[in-house]
């Protein structure tokens, strides 16, 4: 099942199963329950979705602005060195330890939103990413379990001020501009993609594929990230994984290469779809 | 005035004002409009509180249980390296642009609540701080401009498990540990407090003095850390910045000096009072 999150022409956040190529509401019948697909992971009521989207509306794509599939998550986590590739391109050795920073929910837009390079720089860069979304609650969670915690998959743009990312040695600056990132465009469900691992991701730059890797180079696993992040807090439904970005990033390009109002970017991971966003500059 | 939030006796979660020693509850009267202090700033209605607090139920401090005066912001942002005297201590030079992490809500406690050690380890540190109470949303905000955003200021223990904290270059990890931090025991509006810079801060771990200093020894200042803040993220009222901790620390002392079971960890700020919290280990 796929589930998107959108606002409806009248204004109306919502959510609904996408099938061929059409949104089946689900929202107008839930939402005095599920106010939101973070209320709905949270009870357990991903059924109650597919049910209600077989009567729901049937809404085409292109009359609804998408946003994040779960647009007010309590954590977006982030692991900034995940792929050898992108590591050596850094110039760094393969960590102990996944290194870790946080994005504000302000900072995500959804799939065909613009992603907004702010007038503080133009060092804007791009890394695709396979996001894991929590689906079951948990703290000090096994390897072993890690799998049953997890609700389902997204593309992720962790869209980078690269500047702002070299102020210190923290990340934070450089990964919160507001708009400065994307997820989505829906949320696809475990059953539906069984094994992460074997699919593929690619980014591609106006049409121009710029990153390219396997999802199985990941250098800490699914599993050995939740297994990690739980023992430092409480994962809980609707929280996002961003598992980290492979090499072939603008920065570490020569010439670098940093995206520009009126360019695409599109992240595309086998098994869930395209996540595209034009680059608008800030107002 | 302060305002304290806390859960009452009977499990409600309310806010008051504290006078005399006393709270005065104005949560039964507001929590209908306002359920929470972070709506109370959103709303900018501390008057309100101030008006029903005169006919609130008084309460004596020791039947509640305090929580942090914002228990729910949308942000806590950290200042990593804000005092001369602990950047040198670190063996840093001055950065030329603050050092930015986050931590969760649910890293942090009210006063009175235990801190808690995690099972993970033993390095278990204080940092006490000066945290900013952001009132009035606003992005690009000039440094002139910058304390018309401040509701007011609070005492925080940005409490630390350090072999965590340096498992990577990010301090993510080391930061957000569950109940690891506490912030308290209430806000001080800025009516009351008009120079935070004029004031001293000092922690206490069991008695003993570990951290002592002017708060104008701040390396950047308040204005400058909101303005750097708002060029990356729109601040919102409850928002949180804790400013960041002086020399002092147990990591950097010979012998090292973390926290264990059984002690009891103080902030002190002149014009806030006392944040107090219990050490214990995780159960």
């Amino acid at each position: 099942m796929r589930i998107s999150s959108y606002i409806t022409s009248d204004g109306t956040a919502s959510y609904g199963v996408v099938h061929a190529g059409q949104l089946h509401d689900a929202g107008a019948a839930l939402r005095g329950k599920y106010p939101d697909l973070r209320a709905v992971l949270a009870a357990g009521a991903l059924s109650e979705v597919a049910t209600a989207a077989q009567s729901g509306e049937a809404i085409a794509l292109s009359d609804v602005t998408l946003v994040s599939p779960v647009p007010n998550p309590d954590k977006i986590i982030c692991i900034g060195l995940n792929y050898m590739t992108h590591i050596k391109e850094t110039g760094r050795d393969k960590p102990a330890k996944p290194s870790i920073f946080t994005r504000y929910p302000s900072s995500i837009v959804g799939h065909d939103v613009p992603m907004i390079r702010p007038r503080a720089s133009d060092w804007f860069d791009f890394e695709g990413e396979l996001a894991v979304i929590i689906g079951t609650r948990g703290r000090d969670i096994s390897e072993a379990d890690a799998m049953d915690h997890v609700a389902g998959y997204s593309c992720f743009n962790d869209g980078s001020v690269r500047d702002y990312q070299r102020h210190t040695s923290q990340f934070w600056a450089g990964k919160n501009f507001v708009d400065s990132g994307a997820m989505g465009p829906w949320l696809v469900t475990v059953d539906e993609m069984t094994d992460p691992a074997a699919q593929t991701m690619e980014t591609r730059l106006n049409g121009q594929v710029v990153q390219s890797t396997p999802i199985s180079d990941l250098a800490f696993s699914i599993p050995e990230l939740i297994a990690y992040l739980s023992i430092v807090t409480e994962l809980l439904p609707g929280d996002i994984i961003a598992t980290g970005t492979p090499s072939g990033v603008g920065l570490f390009r020569d010439p670098k290469l940093f995206m520009a109002d009126g360019d695409l970017i599109e992240v595309e991971i086998s098994g869930i779809g395209i996540l595209s966003n034009p680059i608008r500059d800030q107002s």
